[in-house]
Parts: C-alpha cells; sequence; structure tokens
C-alpha cells in the first residue's frame, strides 16, 4: 500500500514515503510529499527534517511508468513533471534543514530528491543512474537541483549517459552524499545522530542557513515549472512510447 | 599537411583537425574548425558530433606560436584570438551534443576545446597544461569554459601554474573528462558506442538538453570578445616576445 | 604580543599574523591584516603576495572569543564580523596573486582566509571545521568566499557539521588547497618557489588574470555586510552566551 507518513519526535521530523513499484512516484504520491515537507516546514515542533523511503532496497526509481504511459496531452504531461518540481520546491522552501537517508539505489527524479535535502546520508549501495534521455524524455526539471549539489559535468556526465548506474562513491566524491555507510543500521545511526544535534542549534542561526545554502534558487518556481513543460512535451513522443512499451513487456 | 574534415555516418559526424606542429592551431584552422562544427551541427544527417585530432601523440598543443609572434597591432591580437572565440561558441551553438577523443595531452587553448565537449573521453596520457601565464599571457578566452566544466578552483590552480603538467586522473577528478582509458583502442571502442547510442535517442530530447547543459552562457559572444581583446593586447607585451623568441631558438 | 607585519623582498611582500590565542582573530587584528593586505596590494614593489600566520602549529582558529562574547548590541556584532568581510575583500580587490601557506589547522573564518586567497598550499596537518552553527551563529561572511572555491556541497556539508574536522585530502580533492605537504619545510618551498616563479611573470597578465579570477563577485561589499549583519544578530542570542560560557570554563 503507498503512502507518505511524518513522524515527529525530540524535534526530528521524518518523512517517509513508499510505493509497491519500487518507490517510484505516481503524481498522487508526489503531491502528498510535497505537501508532507510544507507541513513539516511549518510545524514549530519540528527543529529537522528527515527524508527517507520505506523497504531495505532502492530508495527511489524515478518517476511512476504507469503514469507515464498514461500522459495523452501536453498538459497532462507537464501536470504530471509539476508532481517532482513542488517537490523540490518545498524542500528549498522549508525553512529547517532536511537530511536525506538514502538506504539503496536512486534513479531519475530519485536523484532529484537526493540533490534537493540539505545533507544526504547513503549506503554503498546507493548507485545512480538519471535515466530520462533513454526514456526520450531529459532530466529537465530535476537539472537545477542536481547541478547545484554536483556541479555542471557531473550532471552532465550523467544525464549524457542514461543507461549507467554511477557508483555511490563516486556520487560522494561529486558531493551528492556527505557521507557512506557499510549497512543499514551504520546509516540509521548516523542519520540520527546528526538530527539530534541539529535539533538542539540554534534555530534562527538554522533558518539564516538554510536561506544562504539556496541563495540564488528564487527564480525556481518559474525554471520548473518550464522544465515540466518541455517534460511534458517530449513524453508524447514515439521514442518515448516505444521505450515504455518495450520495458512493460519484460 | 594540415587539415579538418567532416566525415559522416551512421548519424555520427566526426569532425577531426591536424596541424604539423602538435595540432597546434593557426588562425586558419581554427577558422575551418568553427565553420565545419557549425556545419555538423546544421546537418540533418548528423545526430551527434564526434571532435579529434590527427595523429597518436597531442591532441593538441594550443596557438601556433608562428601565428602569436607575427601579431603585431591589438587588431591583429584580438582577431587571433577571437579565432578560439568563435570555436568554443561553435561548439556551444551546435545543437547537438558533442564528444571529445583525446589521445594525447592537451596545453593552453587546448583545454579550451575539451572543456567546450559536452563529454570527454580520454587516455591516461592526457596531461593538461594550462601554459598561457608563462607566455606572459592568460587563459582569458578559454577561462569561461574551463571554469564550467571543472570549476573555479581547478581553472585558477592551472592558471597560476602555467609550467605544471595536471595528470588525467586529476583532470578527471575535476570533471573535464568523464571517462579515462588505458590506450587509443579502448578510448575509440567507448567513443563509438557512446556516439552509436546518442545516434538512435531521441533527438528533440538532446536538443533540448544540449541548451540546459549551456544555459546560462548566452553572453559569451561578448564575454569571449572582451577576452580575446585582452589577450590580443597582452601578447604585443616585450615579455611575451621574449618568451616565444628563447623557445624558438631551442 | 600579536601583530600583523610586511616584508618585502625580490618583488614578493609576505603578510604574516599572530595572535596569542591560537592565532584566533580580535578585531584590531583583523583591521590591521586588512589593511596590510591593501598596502601590499597598491606597493609597486610587491608583484605577489603570501599570507601566512606566525607558530608551528594552528594556522587561525578563527574569531576571537574574547571579543564574541564582549559583544552587547547588533551594532556591534555587526562591526566585529565586518571584520572578516573587510579581510576578505581586501584580499578579493588586490589586483595581485595572493598565495596562501597554513602550517596547521583552520578554523570558522580561518578557512575563510584560506578561501579568499588565489593558491593555497598546506601541510598535511591542516584540518578545517566550520564551527560557527556549534556557537549558534553560522558561516555567513565567510560562505561566498568558500563556496565560489570549494563549491555548494562542501560548503554547506561543512556548515550543517560544526563539530567535525574535515581532512586536508578532503579539503585539496575540493578545491581549498592546491597541494599538500608533508611537513612546514616542504611547504615553505613550494611556497617560495611559485612566490619567486610569479615575481618574474608579466604583472599586466596577472592583474588581468586576477580579475578574472574574481569575475562575478563585484556585490560582495554589499553582500557580506548583509552576512556581518546577520552574524551580528544571532551573535546576541541565548544559545551563543551559553555555548561560550561553557567554552570558556573548560
Amino acid at each position: 500500500m503507498n503512502y507518505v507518513k511524518l513522524d515527529i519526535k525530540d524535534g526530528i521530523g521524518t518523512v517517509e514515503f513508499f510505493t509497491e513499484q519500487s518507490n517510484s512516484l505516481p503524481g498522487e504520491i508526489l503531491k502528498k510529499l510535497a505537501d508532507t515537507i510544507t507541513e513539516a516546514g511549518n510545524n514549530p515542533d519540528v527543529k529537522v527534517i528527515v527524508l527517507k523511503s520505506g523497504g531495505n532496497r532502492t530508495f527511489c526509481a524515478g518517476a511512476s511508468f504507469d503514469e507515464l504511459i498514461a500522459i495523452d496531452s501536453p498538459a497532462k504531461g507537464k501536470e504530471f513533471f509539476m508532481g517532482f518540481a513542488n517537490v523540490i520546491n518545498a524542500m528549498r522552501k522549508a525553512p529547517k534543514f532536511i537530511i536525506g537517508r538514502l538506504q539503496g539505489k536512486a534513479v531519475g527524479g530519485g536523484i532529484g530528491l537526493a540533490a534537493s535535502v540539505d545533507y544526504c546520508f547513503a549506503t554503498k549501495h546507493t548507485a545512480i543512474k538519471l535515466s530520462e534521455l533513454a526514456l526520450g524524455i531529459g532530466p529537465f526539471v530535476v537539472g537545477p537541483a542536481i547541478e547545484r549539489k554536483m556541479g555542471l559535468s557531473a550532471m552532465s556526465q550523467m544525464g549524457i549517459n542514461p543507461d549507467e548506474f554511477y557508483d555511490p562513491k563516486w556520487a560522494h566524491q561529486k558531493g551528492l552524499f556527505g557521507k557512506l555507510y557499510d549497512d543499514v543500521a551504520s546509516l540509521d545511526k548516523a542519520v540520527n545522530e546528526l538530527a539530534n544535534k541539529l535539533a538542539a542549534y540554534n534555530p534562527d542561526a538554522m533558518a539564516e542557513l538554510k536561506k544562504v545554502f539556496w541563495e540564488g534558487t528564487d527564480h525556481w518556481d518559474e525554471l520548473l515549472a518550464e522544465r515540466a513543460e518541455t517534460s511534458g512535451r517530449l513524453v508524447l513522443s514515439e521514442f518515448t512510447r516505444n521505450f515504455i512499451q518495450k520495458f512493460k513487456k519484460k
């Protein structure tokens, strides 16, 4: 059963999402995810936010293929991709630090989520793949978030090689991940440790620092909407139709 | 015999340049190179461009010393350096991905070419040196392209150390190269593999992605022209005259 | 006895600062440091500037705790943090390259100094810690300089983990340091070698290249003043008072 939930304890607001398709994201879950992040950002009991997903394997497989294949107009296409834009913008605007907790692979839009947290912990199983171009679209909505964290070169290397899984050490070296852990137990220990520390720091200082981290991104409401429009148009291409049909037959 | 040529096969447009002085670039070859890249960009049979140079050793030794020494006015100086500006701008504006194939060393302007492709493969012999300051000039025209790919720190480290060859692993780590290979055979295999994949992807998606990769560089027509003017003025300094005379006597 | 001094020899202007509290910086020394850098920048006998600190251990421990604790109004807070802003802006505007020579640890504002030189040499003992958030403030004034050299991800990783010393190899990989040395003797040899080379290069070319390295930072006079205001306000928080009192009792 797909879900998004928020647990608040000791000043730490943990946002967890889950879907039965390797945590790939349909529009409904994207909307709940954006809303839940905004809610945690506004709740005075929450001093720091942790973003995680359910299950022991994939952190997030990106966009839901079932929804991509169902898109039949540019307007519906834009609407779907706005789901990712809204999650990224919610993370950007939440006046609190967000810690990412990645137990395993992140693909496509999943990398966009990882890039939009303020500090990301991952395991040594967290390979990443920016698969969009192989589907006939591109990492348009998530591109700015990935470039901001990893730089233009890393973002474009991944974007141009949509079949390749980049290993977690590379993602760490490029700045997507702050720390890598051998297993989920040590990952959770590290996440809790930092979350507890941050929950006790000066909230005013953290709110100001969050603004500094995101300085120069005020135009992302418009930018990501334009990007969603581009993806929403390209997803209607024959190329995309054929790719998804082939994939689903596997 | 110096040349620039374009071969088109299976959607892959291969642009190859060669000069008898270690692939250092005189104005005439720079002009042909810019024009050929633009031509490949406009040709509907070309889906992806590969940029390479002839010979088995140096990818590109930078500016032609014979031409630098012949410059006798600021106007001629600017004109010469505009040659590099025009090649970089041609690569930037071509609505197709450009793959770089570097068999060996890249010096000065040669690093500018490597930095302006969209994905760069190199061998483990591809050391790089940003030699301009040792000549009394500076990496003004190529600076923006190098900074965009490698960051301000790497660009300035090289610029301030014009005698030092930086090794290919460093250049890879800094994002100039996407992959390094042991020898030319494995280099060519990798270039062909990616070029063939890209030739089959959705061209609309690639054209949009190319725009995204180069977002924020619309002012480079003016910026690189200003930079060419700076280099064109500095190249007339006594410092530069003396350096080139000494070099040519070796 | 605290001091800032300038020695000029063979075209190399060496600026050295020292305080008896691990080279932590009170307002008076910050003012002298900014003035001395500006003086070296304007002196035609100086072709290149070296920035170092006295003693064999810590390069710079950041802001003076004695002065932080004495701040009793937002205006005095801003004034104190403007000390760091003025040093960074003096380094930025000096029309000559500045080489950093770091013998040991850099903390808080000390990382800001290291990030504002044009090329930084360090020893393998130069661990760095961006400690501000632990004090209830944040790396607001030094943030832009650190982000410019190390990127947004490295800056934010350090800013969000104020208790953690990051090792010199990491700082090297992220671009803060250009080269690392085993001991102070090899550090000094390398600094002298580069300083002597730069002292002999074309001064016009270096002045133009310095402008290029700092392009896009013209607004830092205003930006760093705003940042100083933020730090000056946060330093009055109870959180900061308690932290410093506890620290001083140790």
